[in-house]
């Protein structure tokens, strides 16, 4: 248990405590006091979360749901700040989730930099607000050339580019969004708008709205393209935006695991046989969240170029990789792109939330212009002009920070040991009789299944008809591994649903493992495989 | 200078390094390091802000832009976290905004209790993500409570209620957004498709598109009405949507300065006179962003309720006065609302980014449901189930603790005071000869601008030919005395354009003051004012 000194005074709400609470203290105790605080959460919660190197403690939700009932706001102080950090330590954070823990392999949220916690507290104490100048001023433009730095990353323009650019206050290479779903959506709301240019009455689809849009346009449905390995954001964006999520739709994908390109080029004829029917984008996938992979991008570049749809990359995982001289041309043709999101919260190891879109044209985003009289006034450098979020903190300043720390070798180093180490943990499944591979690992994600020995035999054999038979055998199994493994708070791997081949009916229950955690090796894994083994063993026995 | 011990170790890449940034460090020297760094992070800041209580650093922002121009990124790390911390206090500081500052008053950006830098430090070094159980755990079911709570304050149903919903993983009360524009848009995103019933082979306009939803349903419009001192995000919304930003139909304001009833009532006989035409939803204002200024809710309420209409209200600013036991009348009607949108990095006084979003109805975000196979499967208890965003922090924590350490009667000191010295600023500029308040203080927002004494006597006698011209010399002088405060970074109020009369032709150019920074006291406000003054007396004497 961890203690703080508890001064007595009483919890009472008034200008004293008031003035307490607010003004940060100008004495010598009172800063110490303070200090002691930020020493117990840097501390307190890692020596917690170190000592137990599992992801949570076992406790069933439902006990946990019972004591969180009270509904009722207190009227006076409750606690004071020493006890809330008390409480946080001991009562929340051993029923939290060990995200640090690098037996925590299961889920893109992972242990972060010790000195982003710092980063982030430098936020929150300048507390700016990146919508205006006026609520930031050097925080802007520090941010619009963290924006550059990316886009130099992504699309790599000349210097002469980004001389003009860099700190133009008419121009947006991009912005800062709150994660990857906003990020696509921000991306897909541009690519919305640019489709329907004026026309008669009709000035934009931002103004008069899709049914104007559609009528003026002689057109009846607007769609997307992506790979059934899209991110379910895409298709909430569909919903958002008023295409309707039915039409992002979704492509096979083939023996690769990417999108199927025949069938792509297949789906765009038969789309735009119907004069009625316009694409409105295609989006390729660099990083998919349950495997990894990376569509086939300058493939989709040429497509989208003969066409000239919209081309959006969905890089919210696998951007990053840009920094490293090792990896990155995994993402070749990343630079055709219309537009790219990325997460920083991510692969670039930030905490929670912060996200990236970028566009390669720095006129696109005029499409998503808004104004109003008191801030964001045009021509102004207002960050907020051109984003769908409002107020915004500083995590620009954040990742430019944690650039100069790191420099694009130190992330490079954590980019390579995942995907270096997925690929040796691929290498061990195939090794051990038990597991079956799913997706082999092209970046750091990978999946697989438990398949017992005997179930193995029959699949040899089995025609269609048995084989989904089995396959609803394996996909109990391996829920319920998952789960006893999850409950148990020493490890975890998450799971999803994928067709192991093409002609399967469904889709089947894999075990999934993301390695980002540097501190994640291959004894570890070893562990965890062990564990899932036992787990098995333990099933069969009961 | 702040000077921070600088250990000589180099700059390079390597496993070391990354080991040393990644684990927080286990010997005692490290760790004096780290808190010796949050020291600096917490005074370092402190004593410059409070030493310049100033807003900003005068320097121009062309001068600034040409300092952040360089869009490389680089290889090896540049700096170690304690140059960072050093560079930020000494560098970034200076040239940000000093919203702490009480004699900051023209945004709704200010000084928050230092309380918030820990809390947001704990969700940093947590870094749960609240999209779903497995890597939240406890902070699901604890966010699951505060928004039980918040729900409460606002619609303040039933013991029994809460005990059903407090924890039901079926029904949702509201969530947590990252601000006032996102919880905007969640709102008129449901209100949006609950207004599009199923038919035939239409299912919801959330999977067909607007388009189908229209044709369905023999439409050819779909509307939001709000008055004309709607936040811009409301607009926003309208284009994203897909709806057309036209079609957020501004409404005039009366005498009082809040939604003119017989206009908005006129206004919707003409749209129902039209069969093709659909009112999605009527919003009401609770703290207008510009001046603070709350809408009749209660007419609003029976207005919606008489015509079935979906019944918003914005208090992104004005909800937490629901914390005052002396003000919360001031925002009855609100429990009426269908939706209500709440700030949380405003008026509760937490870091940037947090907003929030209720619901009357726990089941109207089934509109927006979103599944996939990985997380926020059917039945879990996964947050991001219903949410416009994705991965998130645990705001909710921060929130929670807060009122812990404040309670609602804390909260309700800081409203009070607001409010109070709000009017008291009114009292002052009535006393003031050059000035003229523009709109009193309902809440603690006002808007007022400087009149030179001749113009007064001239606009006594003015036609509106002439009135006209004499606003537009106003305009000018505004503008300036706004801008040159500003830049001589003692002190900040913002400017916006607002009718004087309603038979104005134009909006003219106002000061606005926001009263939230508890240390923001009538002396402070003098001096503002008194340093306005003085910059229109050297104005004249040019």
């Amino acid at each position: 248990m961890v203690k703080i000194r508890n001064k007595q005074y009483p919890l009472v709400a008034d200008w004293n405590t008031l003035n307490r609470v607010f003004i940060r203290p100008e004495d010598e105790i009172g800063r110490k006091t303070l200090v002691k605080y930020m020493e117990q959460i840097l501390f307190g919660l890692h020596d917690f979360l170190n000592k137990h190197v599992g992801v949570t403690e076992e406790i069933s939700l439902i006990k946990l749901a019972e004591e969180y009932t009270d509904t009722k706001i207190n009227a006076h102080p409750q606690k004071k700040l020493a006890d809330v950090i008390k409480d946080i330590i001991n009562e929340i954070a051993p029923r939290a989730v060990n995200v640090a823990s690098p037996y925590f392999i299961g889920h893109m949220t992972s242990a972060i930099p010790f000195f982003m916690v710092h980063l982030k507290a430098i936020t929150a104490a300048l507390n700016q607000n990146v919508i205006k100048l006026e609520t930031s001023k050097v925080l802007s433009v520090l941010e619009k050339q963290i924006l550059a730095k990316m886009h130099r990353m992504i699309f790599n323009f000349d210097d002469h580019f980004y001389l003009e650019h860099v700190q133009n206050t008419e121009t947006s290479l991009g912005n800062f969004t709150t994660g990857g779903t906003t990020a696509n959506l921000t991306a897909l709301w541009v690519a919305r708008n640019k489709c329907f240019p004026s026309k008669g009455n009709f000035e934009s689809i931002e103004k008069n709205g899709i049914f104007e849009a559609m009528k003026t346009h002689d057109l009846e449905k607007a769609v997307v393209l992506v790979s059934k390995r899209g991110h379910y954001s895409l298709r909430k964006a569909g919903g958002v935006l008023g295409l309707g999520n039915q039409n992002v739709i979704p492509i096979d994908v083939d023996a690769n695991r990417t999108i199927d390109i025949i069938k792509l080029k297949s789906k765009i004829k038969e789309l735009q046989a119907n004069k009625k029917t316009k694409i409105v984008a295609i989006i390729g996938i660099a990083g998919a969240t349950e495997t990894g992979i990376i569509d086939p991008l300058p493939k989709l570049a040429d497509i989208c170029q003969k066409h000239g749809i919209h081309f959006h990359v969905d890089a919210a995982w696998g951007g990053p990789v840009l920094l490293s001289e090792k990896y990155c041309h995994l993402l070749k043709g990343i630079e055709r792109a219309d537009s790219v999101a990325i997460d920083c919260h991510k692969q670039f190891y930030m905490p929670m939330t912060s996200g990236m879109v970028y566009f390669k044209d720095p006129t696109a985003m005029d499409h998503i212009v808004y104004h109003s009289s008191y801030v964001n006034r045009p021509g102004s450098v207002d960050l907020g002009i051109k984003t769908l979020e409002g107020s915004r903190e500083a995590n620009s300043l954040i990742l430019d920070s944690a650039l100069k720390i790191m420099g694009s070798k130190g992330y490079a180093l954590m980019i390579d040991h995942g995907i270096e180490t997925a690929r040796e943990f691929a290498k061990m499944i195939s090794q051990r009789s038990l597991f079956q591979l799913v997706t082999k690992p092209q970046l750091n994600i990978l999946t697989y299944r438990l398949v017992p020995l005997d179930i193995q035999k029959k699949l040899e054999t089995a025609d269609k008809e048995e084989r989904q038979k089995l396959n609803y055998i394996l996909d109990d199994i391996n829920i319920k591994i998952q789960r006893i493994q999850r409950e148990a708070g020493k490890s975890f791997v998450s799971r999803t649903r994928l067709k192991n081949s093409p002609d399967d009916y469904n889709n089947n229950v894999v075990l999934r493992s993301v390695i980002m955690n540097p501190m994640t090796n291959i004894d570890i894994i070893n562990e965890v495989l062990d564990e899932q083994e036992s787990i098995f063993h333990k099933l069969v026995n009961e």
